[in-house]
C-alpha cells in the first residue's frame, strides 16, 4: 500500500491511497458492504458514484459465508466481485456489543454468533490470518473497544490490552498485500489517548485509526479527542477515524486532519427514509411531500435526484416499496460522495475554511 | 394505439404494439409494477434488460399515493418517471381477493382498503376515468373474475355481468390516447366462454384479454381454456392473458396465439429465491451451492450471471440482504425478457417448434 499526502490547507490533508486493487483520493468514505454488499445498490452503481474503496467486516464475514468460503472463491474481491480496494473492520466492535455473548481475555475474545449461538473465538492472530486469506487491501487489528462511559482505569487497561494486542497482530502478519492499521483507544481520556498514540505510533503499521468513538459520548467529546489524537498521529500514513459519522462530523475530523471514514448512516438511514441533502436532512415520509414534485436536492445530480420527485420518493418510502431503499441509497452514497470530493477539492485550493463556511450556511444540522 | 401482426407460425403471432409512449414487440411480458416501481429494480435496469412496456395496478395507486397525486405529477408516465408504455389492470383482481371486505352489485364494488380499512367504491365508469387521468396507455376495464371452481350458474352470471360492464366502459370514454382493453370471462365453462368472446368480439376495444385464469383451476383447464378463446379473439388486435405465468404456461399460451403477458412469479420468485435459468427452476438458498462458484446460468448474459457466482447469491439470500432481491429480480426479468425474444425470432422464422422442444429439453419443470 502506498500514501502521499500531495497538499494541506490547515491540518486538513489532501491525499492518494494505492492498493492491490486501485486507489482513491483522500479524505474519503468508506460505504459500508458489512457482509460483502453495499446495501441497496449494485457494484456498479457504487462504482458510477465515484467510490473506490469499500469497508466489509470480518466477524460478519466469518459467520456467514464463512472465510472458508470466501478462501476457495479465490478471496474476498472475488467473492463478492468488486474490483476496487476494500479495508475490512475486525468486528471487534461487533463483537463488543454483544454484551453478555461475549467474554474478552488476554489471550481474545469469546463470543457466541448473533445468529445460531454457537461458540466461537478471535485472537488478534486469527483476524490477522483472516485478512490475509481474503485478501483484503486493509485489515484493521483487533482492538478491545472502550465503552462509553468509563472509568478511568477501564480506559487505561482496555487501551493498554489494545496496545498489546497491536503487537501480536503486527507479528502475526505474513505478508504485505493486505496492509494492516493499528487502532488507537483510550476513553475519552486525552492522556491515555496520547500515550496510546506514543505506543502505536513506532510500530509498522501502514495507517493508524482512531476507535471508540462514535460509541454514546457526547459530540463535543467525540470532536475534542478526534482533534487532539490526528495531528499526533504519523503524517506519512493515512489516518482513519472509525464509524463517524455525520456530515458535520466528517467535516470537523477532515479540518482536524482525518483521512478516511465510514459509517452506516448514509445508507441506512436512506433505507429509513432519512435524505441528506445540501439543505440539512429531509425525512421523507412527511406529508407535505405528498404532492411536492421537485427533486429532492436541486443541488444534486443523482440518478435519484435526476430522475424523481419527494412525492415519488415518499410514495414509494410509504408503501415499503424496496426501490425506495434503492433511489434512497443512490441518493445519499452520492452525496456523500459529493461531499468528500468538495472537501478534497477545497484543500487542494486552499480554500477550506471558505467550504466549510459555505456548507454551513445552507446544512442545517438540527 | 397501433398493432400489427407481422408473422405467424401456426397460431402463434408475431407483432408490435405502439402507443404515445414507445412500441414493444410481441409476444411480450409486462413487468409487473403495481404501485408505480417494478420491486428491486430501477427503470434505467428496466429499459437496460429490453422492456418497454410494464404493468402497473389502479386498485393499488388509487388507494397509494391517490391519483389525485398522480394526476398532479402530470400522469402516472411522469409520477413515476417512466418513459416507455404502461398498461394498468383495474385492479378488479386485487379487489376481489379482499373477500369479505368487498361487495359485488350491479353498479360496481364496494370495498374496503386493505391498507387502513377506509370505503371505496369501483364502477367500470371510474376505473376508466381514472385510467385516462392517469394517461396510462392501455387500461383494462372492470371486470367480475370468477373464481376456481364456480358452479356454471355462478361463471353465467359473472360472464353476462363482465360483458354489461365492458359496454359502460365503452361508453365511458372520453379518449382514445388510453386505449382500452376488454375481457373474457367465463370459468372454465367452453361455451360461456365463447359466448362472451361473441358478445365483446364487436365492440370497439383496442385488444382483449383473457381473464379469471391462473385463479387455482388445474393447469390442463389453464391450457385448454387458453388454447381454445385465443384463436377466436380478432385477428388484428393484441390478446392478452392476465396474470399468467410460469415460462411452460408462456410457450403454451403463445403457441395458441397470445400476445401479452403479465405475472408476479419472475419477480416475487426472485425475492423468495427461486431463480429461472436455461436448465429449469434453482432454489439459491439449497446448501449445495454453498462453495459453488459457477454463474447462475451459463447460458445468461445478465448482470448478475456476468459478474456473480451462486454462492454469492446463495450468501446474500441467506444473509438477507436487499441485495439478493436486486440481483436476483434482474436475472428473473432478464430471462423473462430473453425468453420472450427467442419465441419473437423463432416465429419469424417459422421455427416455434423447434424452439419449444429445444427449450423443454433442457428445462426441467418439475
Amino acid at each position: 500500500m502506498e500514501f502521499k499526502v500531495l497538499a494541506t490547507d490547515g491540518k486538513a490533508r489532501y491525499g492518494k491511497l494505492k492498493g492491490t486493487h486501485g486507489e482513491t483520493e483522500t479524505p474519503c468514505f468508506m460505504p459500508v458492504g458489512t457482509l460483502g454488499a453495499v446495501k441497496g445498490v449494485t457494484w456498479n452503481e457504487i462504482s458510477e458514484m465515484g467510490y473506490s474503496l469499500v469497508l466489509s467486516n470480518v466477524y460478519h464475514l466469518y459467520l456467514r459465508p464463512g472465510i472458508e468460503v470466501i478462501e476457495k472463491a479465490g478471496g474476498l474481491h472475488r467473492f463478492v466481485n468488486w474490483n476496487g480496494l476494500i479495508l475490512t473492520d475486525s468486528g471487534g466492535f461487533q463483537v463488543f456489543s454483544l454484551g453478555k455473548l461475549m467474554k474478552i481475555s488476554e489471550e481474545g475474545i469469546y463470543f457466541k454468533s448473533h445468529i445460531d449461538g454457537s461458540e466461537h473465538f478471535f485472537s488478534p492472530e486469527l483476524v490477522v490470518e483472516l485478512e490475509e486469506k481474503m485478501g483484503v487491501d486493509i485489515g484493521m487489528v483487533l482492538d478491545e473497544c472502550t465503552p462509553y462511559p468509563a472509568t478511568y482505569e477501564y480506559a487505561k487497561h482496555s487501551m493498554e490490552r489494545t496496545v498489546r494486542w497491536a503487537l501480536r497482530s503486527i507479528k502475526a502478519r505474513t505478508t504485505d498485500k493486505t496492509a494492516i492499521f493499528g487502532i488507537v483507544q483510550g476513553g475519552t481520556y486525552d492522556d491515555l489517548r496520547l500515550k496510546c498514540v506514543e505506543l502505536l505510533k513506532g510500530l509498522p503499521f501502514e495507517g493508524f485509526a482512531i476507535g471508540g468513538l462514535s460509541v454514546g459520548e457526547p459530540k463535543e467529546e467525540m470532536y475534542r479527542i478526534t482533534k487532539l489524537v490526528a495531528p499526533t498521529l504519523p503524517e506519512e500514513k493515512p489516518r482513519y477515524l472509525m464509524g463517524v459519522g455525520k456530515p458535520e462530523d466528517i467535516i470537523e475530523a477532515v479540518e482536524a486532519g482525518v483521512d478516511m471514514f465510514d459509517c452506516v448512516i448514509p445508507t441506512r438511514n436512506a433505507r429509513n427514509g432519512t435524505l441528506f441533502t445540501s439543505r440539512g436532512k429531509v425525512n421523507i415520509k412527511s406529508a407535505k411531500y405528498k404532492n411536492d414534485f421537485s427533486p429532492l436536492d436541486p443541488e444534486c445530480d443523482c440518478y435519484t435526484c435526476r430522475n424523481f420527485t419527494k412525492a415519488y420518493l415518499r410514495h414509494l418510502y410509504v408503501s415499503k416499496e424496496i426501490n425506495s431503499a434503492i433511489l434512497n441509497t443512490i441518493h445519499n452514497l452520492y452525496f456523500y460522495n459529493r461531499l468528500m470530493k468538495k472537501m478534497r477539492e477545497a484543500i487542494k485550493n486552499g480554500e477550506f475554511q471558505e467550504f466549510k463556511k459555505e456548507f454551513f450556511s445552507k446544512y442545517l444540522t438540527f
